[in-house]
């Protein structure tokens, strides 16, 4: 059953190629057409363009929809081509004439369209939440950790002293800068297109912002054509949050696969978390994390492809923007999974101690030599050369006893700071 | 001049190989670096790290090279790697020891990073309040031509009676949303990195809310370690930003490049703005909307190639993150110049009356014919599938006299709504 | 509260994230993994590492797993992680020793690789056969439609005639071009791997030469490094194959949705390829090539995917590679399916007739009339002009009658070129 | 001057816009502008169009123009938009009636593309010299290290024995097998597009296949539509082929990087290949490498940023395609300097001795140790798990006498068969 069924056969081969995995991925939507639809019912009432017990025979059905939805019963057989047929077509055997009156001022596009925008505004809410749970565990180990030094690098070079606390809550900082992306994608998803039609709005006397109201929108998306543009641009806006952040937890597991390996051991991994070489006996593989930051790096390139399949055509619907229900959903789920693997393994990351102790790391101490000659006086360039030298000619003494107090430094995490961040965060958004 | 010059000489292919563009690149960075370095020697002096006396002499010199940078006499010569070491030289070549203190508690690397926040965090502002301008400018043109009909477009295909008043005012909104990914990119530009030196913070008494208070940033980036991750992170989200309103613009020269044909011949181009060909003398092409186009259709690619210039590296400081400026910063000023170029073109665009009245679009009338029908009594399913068949058998009569009353349709474009939600956008962000 | 907060529970979550989809896209590979194993046996046997009997279970028990492949039976159980594990097992625990020792000189590293060079080759060679099909349904096409003459466009705008003659075997020669690619591929893919262990050999006395031969390989990958280095550069290339032909098939697609709309007119799509719209009964909309087109434009995305999944990496095996199956496979499937969609389609498009009778195309004849003022010898940028000039003022009258004789013009399509190109390239490759 | 000049005056502001960098990027396709002219004068005075004493006259004007070019004297004015007026306006000037017919037959189109595909192939063919001689010095660096031994790693953790010798050879055959994709490129770039005129041929009496010999060609492009097509897609194959032998040279660089660090320290650059740091002595960090690797990887985003400029464009020449211009000629020459850079820093590379003497690394005997015991009769298994648990409970003792002799292995490099290699691709290709 299509909804645009005019009698004449599409060809099987065709109908396979051009509905794809729709009835799959519209499950995703499934809640959301439900929710639009019964706001579109409750609005068509208003206007009269539905009677109080046609909405009310409506509100019914999709309750139970959503019931069916809730529970796992729902489900779009072969013979709808998807998400919307079916629900439509639900609505029309039970109560006849009032399931066929639900279309009315609406076409598919903004159907469609509307239940991706509030997935998608769904979606951005709960990532900023699991997002935040995160930040938290990363702000706990940074406090658990914030004496364990490690060497900064710099240039993949040993440079000066650090700590793990810097580095947990400098993640905690990131994931937390990373939500303004988020946030605009949610903006972006935070606007009705309901009423739009195909992209040129219509001639019914209907109320967009009674419908805007009643599904929790905080915008009307008010031009029709500009209502219809949207489809696409609230996906790649998603795309590139996702990106932002895949990008900073791909760089996390870069630095623990570094951390695990013989080189540098400066962490372990709970052996439940390695896997093992089919030839060699010693071999402890951190491949979650290599995973982790392949699929990381992979959801980096998920703007572009979204970019890349709907570049370039003018204004208006084009059937083109399907494939991005295929392309965008599932990595967002991934995305999700991929966090609490993170939220998971970060609890039983084991540190080693004294790290610093090794020779092999006394050089990243000459910027506390040279500070120590400044505070006696030397100026700053005759001392980073006089320790240069020093270092040179092998008469270098590393001075291992350094104190900081500055916000963000060795001894003076801010955590506090990065704490009152979050809060100004949740207060300004009302997330998390 | 090297800053970090140990007396070692560099081989000359090499060096040129790795200074690259930087002297030419690094003016953009010029006025911020001396906005930051008179933050810093203003803080150093409040630490007792300078004397008033030193930091007195500072701030001069650094007033003096704002003024040179303001009217166009600073330059950084082939002596000089970089904006920082021409500006350091320039302050210990007239102030001896004073000049070599403010580099105390700062790195190159912190130093870098917080010109470049500056500057584009500047660059946003900039960006916003221009691209505020065209939306007025589109808002402006949707009123002039909120009765001049056009046909709307589905899967290229005439569908439904669209007006130029839906196409101006539907771009105006989206210029407004793209802004979000601005705002992103402001926020993300918003932290001050200073102090964080290397990226792993001092062990100087420094005071880094002083310098976040001088310079205007709303906040710090707290973890030293986090500070310098943002180098690589504030580049990519104004990249985001760019694409994303890059894309938008792209749509709008497409369909102008489309609207200008003979096929369709919607608008005319003033012919100043066309070129002709060398060898059809009746071409007026629209090359200024296909070069806006592909600029567009670059630009939208830019994030990814600033992903992959610097996406697998671990934290820490990597000379892979210098490239970015030759990647980021033409094309930051490009868009600003096709900015002007479309606020230039716009309000020469002439419009053709009466594309309705061509009988090729009788079609795009049918939805008004099924709504007839609808308000005579007739169930939606059925009326649509009686217009279908006098479609198909040469019977159907165009219903051309139409008319629309919700929000965001041809007779009523709720050009107040869009210019209410500039206004809170405005209200908002402050920007603008 | 997590739902993976439950001891062995746990384990499975990470088994299953780091696992994925492997054992469905290893069917992808079975038959492959097979062939290399009866090679691998051979050898092995050859050099005494395996003993005659052994080697001849060896290969019963391969011979019987290629038929469980080839006929459906053969599957890969929840229990095993990969397809390679399942084959070892399946070998194990029919012949004991024997199968355990078929992993002798072999690791799970080069045993993949090898699966998939195979595969890859394989790959572009049917890709290439499908191809080659296409280029003669297209050099047909434009046989037949040698004379039906259509507007040729530069810029959006009709600019001289063409025919569809041209048209047809333009995509011809550039489908063939494209195999350009495909080549390259395949010599990628035609390196063996086998034997290179981990990426670093062993001390088995193994012949790597005779595996090769066996495998119908064309060159060893000499340097046990190197050719752990093909993982990922093969997949690589065949994704820029794929894209680089992607981007002729989407243009296609894109000529003939622009042709099948109201404005242009110049092809009649059979209705078994159109769909409708849910509100507007006259639509018949080209949703085939617009997804032919969405899909090729996704294609063009996967190279930089892959790019950004495995860039910055080492050399040596990392984790990160697996994920390149499932980025891959399955587009290279949608490759075919979309090739045989186009071959499918192809044969039942149908051309309007007199397009250029129309006046809208008069002025594509401008060249024309140039043409026949230089042969009564006006120099050609005096002609030029005088024709702009009648345009411009109305007096234009269209010079229709036109000849052509050059090679690869209206008159002459030069198909007998084209098919001779067709057979130098299948002598020169042996694929088609 | 413009080729098209219709006598209206264009907009100064639009002029620059449309204009861009042109006349400085229009120089890398003087030469080839010049060679093509002769081969258009020479064919149409065979066919008649030319008198033999205009093309003699034209002969020498260019031939006058092809020693500026070689000796530095040509430029392109302010005067005109780009080479081809240039070109035109110096004939015009100099041999009045004679000049202006060197257009015929010809576009600004095909005179371009052209111009792009002798360009192209010219520079497919230095690129590959260049890279063999790269591949040389590997080449060479591989059999002077044959017996460095160093980890081999996978997963980022110290795996097996390897050796410098492995290392440099597998880049060796890397680069060499990266050239398929310049072979490719140069087949697309090999194809003549003369006579194509704006993508629709002429009705002159031409001879396309006389310039096809004369411009040395290997095939015409016949379907002057197709002929057309090739813009961007030859643009886009060399991109393929930079980006694809730019990811062996990245990953080279990543090695290096890494094994100049402190933790693994396997190499040593020579104090003038390195840079230091503001505030640390000891730094000597490895900026070349470092951006080689920026470098590269930013050229593995050049196919996508082609194709994002491009794509969705209908057949035809569009203005979009003059940007690629811009976008691909500079990283052109870019990658030149990087294989000058590699070419005059491999030799000068030290590798540290006694690598494996480390007592971090003698796991990586692991295998060793299992290939004794199976020599010994043991399956391996068995072995294999026999191995683990000795390392898992500390009694584990490598066993560090190993000798390998397969082809690709420590101790048989195999780098006569890697030659062999060299000279089947430069006997196939004629290139080298």
């Amino acid at each position: 059953m299509k909804i645009w069924d005019k009698g004449i056969a599409v060809d099987k081969k065709i109908e396979q190629f051009t509905v794809g995995r729709d009835r799959e991925l519209d499950l995703y939507l499934a809640q959301f057409d439900v929710q639009a639809s019964k706001a579109q019912a409750n609005m068509l009432a208003t206007a009269g363009l539905l009677s109080a017990e046609e909405n009310q025979q409506l509100q019914q059905g999709l309750t139970e929809l959503a019931a069916h939805i809730e529970d796992g019963r729902f489900a779009i057989e072969e013979d709808f081509e998807d998400v919307h047929s079916k629900i439509e077509y639900y609505l029309t055997e039970k109560f006849g004439d009032a399931g066929k009156k639900i279309h009315t001022a609406r076409s598919r596009n903004d159907q469609v369209l509307t239940a991706i925008q509030l997935f998608l505004k769904n979606y951005t809410e709960r990532a900023t939440t699991k997002t935040l749970e995160l930040v938290q565990v990363l702000l706990q180990k940074a406090e658990a950790h914030q004496t364990d030094l490690m060497p900064g690098y710099t240039h993949f070079q040993a440079a000066m002293p650090s700590s793990f606390g810097l580095w947990f809550s400098a993640y905690a900082e990131h994931l937390l800068l990373d939500l303004a992306l988020f946030e605009a994608a949610h903006t972006v998803a935070d606007q009705n297109p309901l009423g739009s039609g195909a992209g040129f709005g219509s001639s019914f006397p209907i109320d967009r912002l009674q419908t805007t109201r009643e599904m929790g929108f905080s915008n009307l998306a008010v031009s029709s054509v500009g209502a219809q543009m949207l489809r696409g641009k609230t996906e790649k806006t998603v795309a590139f949050a996702l990106a932002g952040m895949a990008a900073t937890l791909a760089k996390m597991a870069y630095d623990l696969v570094l951390y695990n390996g013989q080189d540098m051991a400066f962490v372990e991994l709970p052996a439940a978390f390695t896997t093992g070489s089919s030839i060699m006996p010693h071999k402890k593989n951190p491949d979650v994390f290599e995973l982790i930051r392949a699929r990381c790096n992979a959801l980096q390139a998920l703007p572009n492809t979204l970019i890349l399949a709907t570049s370039n055509l003018p204004s208006g619907y084009h059937r083109d923007f399907q494939i991005l229900k295929e392309l965008l959903f599932e990595p967002m789920t991934q995305f999700l999974d991929i966090l609490d693997i993170v939220l998971f393994a970060l609890p039983q990351l084991k540190i080693k101690p004294n790290l610093l102790h090794q020779e092999k790391y006394d050089a990243v101490f000459t910027v506390e030599n040279i500070n120590q000659l400044i505070q006696a006086g030397t100026p700053f360039r005759t001392a980073y050369k006089q320790v240069g030298v020093a270092v040179e000619d092998g008469s270098y003494v590393p001075h291992k006893d350094f104190h900081t107090t500055h916000l963000g430094s060795v001894h003076n995490l801010g955590l506090a700071e990065i704490q009152a961040k979050v809060e100004r965060f949740k207060e300004r958004t009302r997330m998390g």
